[in-house]
């Protein structure tokens, strides 16, 4: 790495919850095994549910022994010297003044000069107890050099007005260049990736417009169910959880014009643009261009799994879609009348991030008369699990037979370098410890995200919005495919039997 | 395959020399193994060296069991139960007297209708009888509504005189429609395919011009020495034994225009219009663009290896060239501006047989600032050893080392279907046998090629025209480089041990 990370303290509010585990302490533990982390830097996790510092420390690297792509266990001491954990309830006002003597004491034990990320790990309905209890104990204030800064995770808010009030309480607080709203999407290798395969390769640039493309596709499938998540989910849906933020995100860095520089103001003024682009629907437009879905029983590689209706927290009338498809686009000079469809969904058949970009076909090639017909070309940005790119292009059949047949080439980022791709959440705490915004959402992001979004939701909400059931495990309603098929076109997804899209 | 061939007896003129030993053979028995051959079929092999019919067999079996693809020994008598001997000195003219008697005997026990295809693969100093010949005993005559047809190895001629000349007593004989004079890079797999990739791919065609294209390298390396074609060697060099032929055809592949359909005739119709488009070039013009090159000594593959002049049957003051590189621009519209490096040699590090095309640099990408600079994108088409295409393109570097770095994707074709991939021969002789001849030279074709290679080779004899010796192993002399060089470029080579160009 050739960026110096600042001395500083990570405190994590809700440091043994459920992404605290997965994500966090694995990320800065790789960070630290990489020698990325500042050599003055100390970690704080604020929690309930483990009884104290040993319990903690525990369960801290039973987390990272489970979850952590790679494992140095000599590392296991020292790395765990770092950490300090507070039990508290959040409620509990005493617990801040006790946090606060203490992270002055840390400061002066480890030279972490007052440096502070807050991060925000808890549920919505606690960011404003913190951000509130941060300020009274006076945790934020630009005396003497020092930067405090907060992390905060989705979801933020649960449409305009509830983002809106969040914000104008955390902005009462941190100004915004101090905010890293976290999208973990962003931090993710290939979607990082998109502006340089976008912006320094003459093979596709060119390309990158309607002249030439005939409809881009971006998926977020997931093949889990609502898992232990119910709670939040019932009051979200699929909607809120991946549309608003990751498809929104994955769409603005395809669609984006080149930005002036690569400046984190540069790359976010012009993602903002293609959100305010997007125009608003009718009631009747978004019947037609949307679709809602929620998973029935079913099974997932051969394992038979419940509806959403019979898991645990979820009512059993739920009209929460756990499936959501749009057809949409960007009325620009660049992307004028190019359909984007964007679907994402719990049970799918496999857990698949991608973009599918589908080249028009060329109106020459009629003279290749065969049936079936020349496949479109595509190019495919793999963004999870696999992170890469290929292309489908057409060759000739081998010998004798020789029709038109599509092939693939591909080139894969993570198999290259398996232990060098870092987990999203790697790069975030770096960027943010560093103080670099590129990869956070800024403000009239989420702002225009929301804008979008709700009026999707009250319309569904409105009409009463159909929501077929479709078979865990399956691709998702009919519908959605109609959805293509009305326009002659279909979903690209992998086909593994046959490696081809 | 879906053409069925019709009955014929195919007649080879020099049956025991070198070519029918390692390509017709091979090809005519794979095309038999694979069931394309008609069943009303009959070879006949006219040769000296071999004593009588057994003996033949015999070698015949010997070589396809070394050359062929693939061997099922249990085809073996069946498929020498086709072939007929006829030892005989081609200036023996009632060597002649006698095939035309069985030939008809033939027909008559075969079925095959008199129709045949003779396929001269002799040396060119024996064309002329074999023509001779056929016409005397009425070999070629167009009754009853059989056909014959004429196969004509390289070279054909060994200037514009020599080759019109020879062309005169052809058609003398054979109407142009029924002459397949054979380059047999136009079997190759690939070279066939470029049609396809051109012009079936939305991601290729747009691209496919000045706007975008930078340079374009053909190449033909191999790295076997003169071995034992010294005698004919000598008196062509690297300009007429590969250039006139398979590097320009492979230009007028890439640089051809969109055909208006898929027709032989509309195909050679574009090619020729591209060398009609090549501009003479005055003598200053050919010193300044055009390399030659001798092999000396060297190391291949670790093995040691004789100088050129070291050869048997090399002249020890030789200035035949073995290596020859031209640069050269092809002023349409499509293509004004954009450098033509072609280059070919003996004893080069290995064989390989490839078309790369550099995109130019996107001037956006400055804001990329880096050293080393942002690699150009290369589309390689892959045309021997192995078949298939390879795309150069850059991404981001992984994780926290986020430079653009050059990476590549490769789709092989020969890898996926090996028992699949015909020699060019079979694909040519099938051809013949239909009368299909687009992958066969026309007439304007060489006469357009030869008209071009005469003004160099006459420059070169001239000016007495530097003859720099490079070392076998090495990729041909420093002054190849320089002709890049000169104009900021650079040859781009496979690089086996990182597997990058």
């Amino acid at each position: 790495m050739n960026r110096t990370l600042p001395p500083c303290v990570f405190v994590i509010f809700g440091a043994t919850g459920d992404l605290a585990r997965r994500k966090l302490f694995p990320a800065l533990y790789n960070l630290y095994a990489e020698g990325i982390l500042p050599s003055r830097f100390a970690v704080v996790g604020v929690g309930r549910r483990l009884a104290d510092q040993e319990a903690f420390l525990a369960d801290v690297w039973a987390a990272i022994e489970r979850f952590s792509r790679k494992i140095n266990p000599e590392l296991r001491e020292s790395f765990l010297a770092l950490i300090h954990y507070h039990r508290f309830d959040l409620a509990d006002k005493t617990g801040f003044a006790q946090l606060a003597a203490d992270l002055r004491r840390i400061d002066n034990e480890r030279g972490t000069s007052g440096n502070r990320v807050y991060c925000l790990s808890v549920g919505p309905d606690q960011f404003e107890i913190v951000i509130d209890q941060l300020k009274e104990h006076r945790l934020v204030s630009n005396n003497d050099g020092a930067w405090q800064r907060v992390m905060v995770e989705k979801p933020f808010g649960r449409d305009l007005t509830t983002a809106t009030n969040l914000n104008a309480k955390i902005t009462g607080v941190f100004p915004e260049h101090s905010i890293f709203r976290i999208d973990h999407y962003l931090g993710k290798e290939m979607l990082q990736n998109l502006v340089a395969i976008r912006f320094a390769n003459a093979l596709f640039e060119p390309l990158w417009n309607s002249r030439y493309i005939d409809n881009v596709q971006l998926s977020v499938a997931e093949s889990e169910g609502v898992g232990t998540r119910a709670r939040y989910y019932e009051s979200a849906g699929a909607l809120r959880d991946v549309v608003q933020n990751h498809l929104l995100q994955m769409l603005t860095l395809v669609a984006m014009e080149p930005p002036v520089d690569l400046s984190s103001e540069a790359i976010r003024d012009e993602k903002v643009k293609v959100l305010r682009s997007l125009q608003p629907m009718t009631p009747a437009e978004i019947r037609r261009n949307t679709v809602r879905g929620q998973y029935g029983a079913g099974k997932i590689m051969g394992e038979a799994v419940p509806a959403y209706r019979d898991e645990l927290n979820v009512a059993p009338q739920s009209t929460v879609e756990t499936y959501a498809a749009l057809r949409l686009e960007v009325p620009n000079f660049r992307w004028a009348g190019v359909p984007f469809y964007l679907r994402t969904g719990k049970r799918m058949p496999f857990r698949s991030a991608e973009i599918v970009i589908e080249f028009k076909s060329l109106p020459g090639v009629l003279y290749f008369r065969q049936q079936p017909p020349i496949a479109p070309n595509l190019l495919v940005i793999k963004v999870q699990p696999e992170e890469g790119v290929a292309i489908q292009f057409n060759t000739q059949g081998m010998g004798n037979n020789k029709g038109i047949i599509p092939v693939q080439m591909d080139f894969c980022q993570n198999c290259r370098f398996p232990s060098q791709s870092p987990e999203a959440y790697e790069r975030l705490i770096a960027d943010a410890i560093l103080g670099d915004p590129t990869l956070f959402t800024r403000w009239d992001e989420v702002a225009h995200q929301w804008r979008y979004i709700d009026q999707i939701a009250a319309a569904w909400a409105e009409n009463g919005a159909e929501l077929p059931l479709y078979s865990a495990g399956s691709w998702g309603p009919e519908e959605a495919d109609q959805l293509l098929r009305r326009e002659g076109r279909r979903w690209h997804v992998y086909q593994p039997q046959n490696g081809s899209y």
